[in-house]
C-alpha cells in the first residue's frame, strides 16, 4: 500500500510523471529485497556470528515495506535530479545505514518507535537532504520543468488521500492488541485534527487567503508522522489532536517559510518538501515519546511498550510480578526518565547517522560512471522513456 | 475508505477539480471529529444526564465515517456553489440534526439500518436538497463551468469503481458474525445486478442509443444504497438483485427526466444528482425494510436483526428459550408487521428532519458573514487555490 | 478489487479511455453473477444430477471474481474492436469453457493451481487470442486511434501498482493456514524480482536505453502470473525469484519482438498484450507446477497442496496415518512423478479448450446482429458516448 501512496505522491511534476511514479515503483521492488538481506545480516547474522539462513514471515515483509518507505522519503529530495543508476546506489547504502541505526535504536538502546517517526521519517529526511545538499548545483533550482500541472496535481492528491487512510494501519500493523487499538485511535486523530490545521494555515500565511496544492497534498500527511513514536501508547485523543495540529502548523509554515530559505542559505534543495512532511514531524514525533516516557511510571501496562522498564531478574519486584503474571519477561529496571532519556538519546543517534550516512552516500553517487543527468535533462522524462508524442514505431501499445 | 471514494467522485467538475477532492477530504476530517462529540452528547451524556468521558473504540471510528458520509452526500447537491466556510456551518448543523435522527431511530424506535439506506443516504441526499433550494439563485445553473471533462471523468469513475469494490464492506462492517456475511453476499448481488441495468436504460433512454458517463459513475452505485437496510437479513440473492435493478432503473431514470424537471420547476439544483444516488435508492432500501419487516415472524434468527421482536421480560416465551439459550436479552414482543411499522415511522422521521434541517440549516447559511462566492465564481478553484498556470513563486513545489 | 485494478490498466489507448474502463466494469458485473449460475450447473447440479438450490459463501464470491478475471484478461485481446454486445457474448461463451475446463482439471485430474496460471491466466489469454485471430481484419491494426497518451498512461500506471499491490492477496485468498503464508511470500518475491528484471531488460533492448511505458505497465505484474500455480508451496524465496525474474524476461521480450512479429505472420492482434502478461507467463506457471509436483515425495505437508498423493482407502499406509491423524482423507496414491504428469495434462488441455472454445466464440461473435464497430469507429469512444465537448444539453452533469 505504501508503494501505491508514494506513487501517486510523487506524480506531482509537470514532465516527471513517468519516472516519479516508475522509479518509485522500481525503488519499492529493489528496497524489499535488499531491505530483508541486509536485516538478515545486521539483526540476525552479524551480532550472533552464526552464519546461515535466517527465517521469515509475513512481519518480515512488512519491515521490508518500511524500509522501502525509508528509501521513498528520501527520494523525494533528490526527485528529478538523480538517474536512476544513482537512485540505486543510494537506495543500497541507505539501507545499511538505517538497518545499523535501528539496530542501535531497538536492541542497544532499547527505545520504542512503533510507526517509525525517528527510524522511518526523520532518517529518511535527513539521508535525503543530506545526498541533496552535497549533489547540489544551482542549476537544479532553476529548471521550468520544476512545476505542477493540474491533471498531475489531482493525481498526486489521489496518493495524499490514499495514505492518508492507510496511515493509522501503518501505524498500528506492528503494534499487538490493545496498543493496536491505540494506534488506529490516535493516528485518526492526529491526521484529522492536521488537516483541519493545515487549511487554515494556509489560508491564513497567503497574501489573498488562496489556499495552495502544494501544502493541502503535503502537510495533511505530517499528522500521521509525529504520532509514529508514540501511536500505541495510553496516551488521550486531545494529545494526540494536539500533537496532529502543531505537525500541521510546523509543515505548512515549513513548505511556505523554511524551505525558501534552507534552498537560499544552505543550498538544501527539497522538491518535495520531505523536511516538512517527514523530517520536522518526524522530530517532534521523537520528542513525544521522550515526553511520554519521561512522564511514565512502571505498571504493568507499560512493559508492552517499553520493555526496558521492566525489572531486572531476580528482582523482588519481578518475583512478585511472577506470581500473579508467568509472561512478564525481565528488563533493565529503568525508570521513566531513564527510559526518555534513551528515547532522546535514539533521536540524535538517528539524525547523526542520516546525516554523516547522506553525505557519505552523495559523495559516492557524484562518480560520473553512475550517469548523472545533465542540467536540461532534469525533471524530465524525455531522458528516461519514449513519450506518446514522439513518432515511434515503439509507442503503440501493441508492440 | 469512504473518503478515497468520495474524494474522487466529486472531481467530475471540470475546472473544480481541486475544491471537489480538498473539500471533501477537509470536511470528512472535521466530520470524524464533530461527530465523534456530537454522538457523544446525543447517544451518552444528555438521556443519562451523566456529564463527563465517554468511552471511544473502533466501532466509535467507524460510526463517525458513516457521519462523515451523510455529510459529504449533502456535500454532492451544493458543490461548487458554498464557500468553504458555508460547507463547514452545514457539517456542524447537519450532524447535529442527523444524530438525534438516529438516536430517535435507533434508541425509540427500535429499527434496523446496518448499512445506513434511511439515516445515512436518505437523510444526507434530502437534507443537502433542501439546502440547495433555499441557497438556490437562477445563476448556479447557468454557469459555463457546470460541466465535465474527459480526464476529470477518469478520476470521477475511479471514485465510482472504488465505492463499488469496498461497499460490500461498508454495508457488512458493523454486522455481526451471519448477519455480515448475508450484508456481503447480498450487496454484491445488488450492486452487480445494478450495473448491468444502468448500462442498459443508460443506453434505451438515448436517442442515438449512446452512453451517458454521468449515469455510469452514480446510478451503478445505487445497488449499495438500496440493500443498506435490508442487508444483514437472510434475504435470497434474487430479492438483493431485484432491489439493486429497480435502484439501477430509478436512479438512471431520475438523472434523465426527473432532475432537469426538479430544477425547473421546483428550483431544486442537484449537480451531483443526490437525490438519484442516494436519495430515491434510500427511500426505496427503507421501504425494503419495512417489507422484510411485515414478513417476517418471530423466530432466534430474526433476534439478532429485530432485537425489538424478542418477547417481553418475564414472559413464558423468553423464561422457555432461556432454558436453551442463555443469551438472548428481553425486548419489546413486537409483531413482524408492527416492527414494519416502526421502521416506517423511521422513514418519515428521517424525511422530515432531514428537510426541516435542511432548511433551517440553508437560511443559517445564507449569511453574507459565511462569504458566499459570487456568481461568476462559482463552480471555480481559482477563487479559491494558486492554481498553476498563474505566474507566480508559489507554484514551485518545492516552496 | 481485480475490477479497479484492471479498470485502470485498461485505460491506455487515448480515445478509449471512457469505454475501456466502462466496458470493464460492465463485463465484470455480469461475470461474477454469470459465473455464479455457470459454476452452480457445472460443478454442482449436472455431475450430481441433482437439480435444485446450491449453497453459497464468502468463496463462492472470490471464485466468481476470478471468473471475471479469465474473462478481463481476454478483453485485453480484442479492446476497441468489439461492441459490447459481442463482448458480452464472448463473456457468456466464454465462462461456460473456463468453467468446463476447471471442473476437469480440479475434480478429474485433480491437479492444483491455487492462484490461476493456467485456469485464469493461460486460458483468458489463450481464448482471447483466439476470438482475435478469428476476427482479425487488417484495418484493425492501423488506426491512428491505437495509440497511448501520457495522462491514460499515468491511468493506467495506477492499475498496474495496485494491482500489483493486491496480488500477493489474490494468490493467497484460497489458501489455507500455513499456505497463505506462503502464497504471500512467494509472490511478494516473484513479483518484487520481476520489477527489477522488466526495467533492466526495457532499458537494454532499446537502442538508445530508454524506457517504454508499455512494458513497465504490463511485464511487471507477469511475476505474479508465474507463481500462480506454485504459490501455495514450500518453495525457497530464491525460486519464487528465479520464476518472477524469467517471467519479466519473456514478458519484456514478448512485448518488444514478439508481438510485432505474431501480428505480421499470424494475424495475432493483441492490442494489450495478454500473451506476454498473462499467456506465456502462465505457461510458465503451469510447468512450475509440474517441475514442483514431479520433485515432490509423499509427506503429510504435501497432502494440503496435492490431495491426490494421499494414499488410497484402506491401505496400510493410509491406516498407519489415520492411527496419528484422523483428518486425512483418502486419495489417488499418486507419485510426485505421476501428479507431476497430470499437472502437464491440466495445462495441454486447458490450452486446446481455450483455442478451440475461442475459435467458436470468435465465429459466433462474427454474427452481423451483434453489430460490429465500424474500422473508423474502433478505438473511440465516440462511437459509444456521449462527449465532453460535444454541444450537448446532456453534458451538464446534473442532468
Amino acid at each position: 500500500m505504501i508503494f501505491m501512496g508514494f506513487a501517486f505522491l510523487y506524480t506531482f511534476l509537470k514532465r516527471y510523471g513517468y519516472s516519479g511514479t516508475s522509479f518509485n515503483f522500481l525503488l519499492g521492488a529493489i528496497a524489499v529485497q535488499w531491505a530483508i538481506l541486509a536485516r538478515g545480516l545486521i539483526f540476525a547474522i552479524i551480532p550472533h556470528g552464526v552464519f546461515g539462513p535466517f527465517p521469515l514471515d509475513i512481519s518480515s515483509l512488512v519491515v521490508a515495506d518500511f524500509n522501502a518507505a525509508t528509501v521513498l522519503i528520501s527520494f523525494g529530495a533528490v526527485i528529478g535530479k538523480c538517474s536512476p543508476l544513482q537512485l540505486i546506489v543510494m537506495l543500497l547504502l541507505e539501507l545499511v545505514f538505517a538497518n545499523v541505526n535501528e539496530y542501535l535504536g531497538i536492541e542497544l538502546l532499547q527505545v520504542a518507535d512503533i510507526g517509525g517517526s525517528m527510524f522511518i521519517h526523520a532518517f529518511g529526511a535527513y539521508f535525503g537532504m543530506a545526498v541533496s545538499r552535497v549533489l547540489f548545483r544551482e542549476s537544479q533550482t532553476k529548471s521550468d520543468k520544476l512545476a505542477n500541472s493540474y491533471t498531475n496535481d489531482l493525481f498526486s492528491l489521489a496518493g495524499t488521500v490514499f495514505l492518508w487512510c492507510f496511515w493509522p494501519s501503518f501505524n498500528g500493523v506492528l503494534a499487538t492488541d490493545q496498543g493496536r487499538m491505540f494506534a488506529i485511535i490516535n493516528t485518526y486523530f492526529s491526521l484529522a485534527a492536521c488537516v483541519v490545521v493545515t487549511v487554515a494555515i494556509s489560508s491564513l500565511v497567503d497574501k489573498h487567503g488562496k489556499l495552495e496544492m502544494v501544502y493541502i497534498q503535503n502537510a495533511t500527511l505530517a499528522g500521521g508522522v509525529v504520532v509514529g513514536t508514540t501511536a500505541n501508547m495510553p496516551i488521550q485523543p486531545w494529545l494526540a489532536m494536539l500533537l496532529g495540529s502543531l505537525a500541521g502548523l510546523i509543515s505548512t509554515i515549513g513548505y511556505r517559510y523554511l524551505s525558501p530559505s534552507l534552498e537560499k542559505k544552505l543550498k538544501l534543495h527539497d522538491p518535495a518538501g520531505v523536511n516538512n512532511l517527514h523530517g520536522m514531524p518526524g522530530i517532534l514525533g521523537g520528542l513525544g515519546g521522550v515526553l511520554v516516557a519521561f512522564i511514565t511510571s512502571f505498571s504493568l501496562v507499560v512493559l508492552d511498550i517499553f520493555p526496558a522498564m521492566a525489572p531486572v531478574d531476580n528482582s523482588t519486584l519481578l518475583q512478585e510480578i511472577h506470581s500473579n503474571f508467568t509472561g512478564v519477561v525481565a528488563g533493565m529496571g529503568r525508570t521513566g526518565a531513564e527510559q526518555g532519556g534513551y528515547q532522546l538519546a535514539a533521536l540524535v543517534l538517528t539524525l547523526v547517522l542520516a546525516i554523516v550516512g547522506g553525505i557519505v552516500t552523495g559523495f559516492v553517487m557524484r562518480l560520473p560512471v553512475l550517469d548523472p543527468p545533465e542540467p536540461d535533462m532534469m525533471y524530465n522524462d524525455a531522458d528516461y522513456w519514449h513519450m506518446p508524442d514522439e513518432e515511434d514505431e515503439l509507442i503503440k501499445p501493441s508492440v
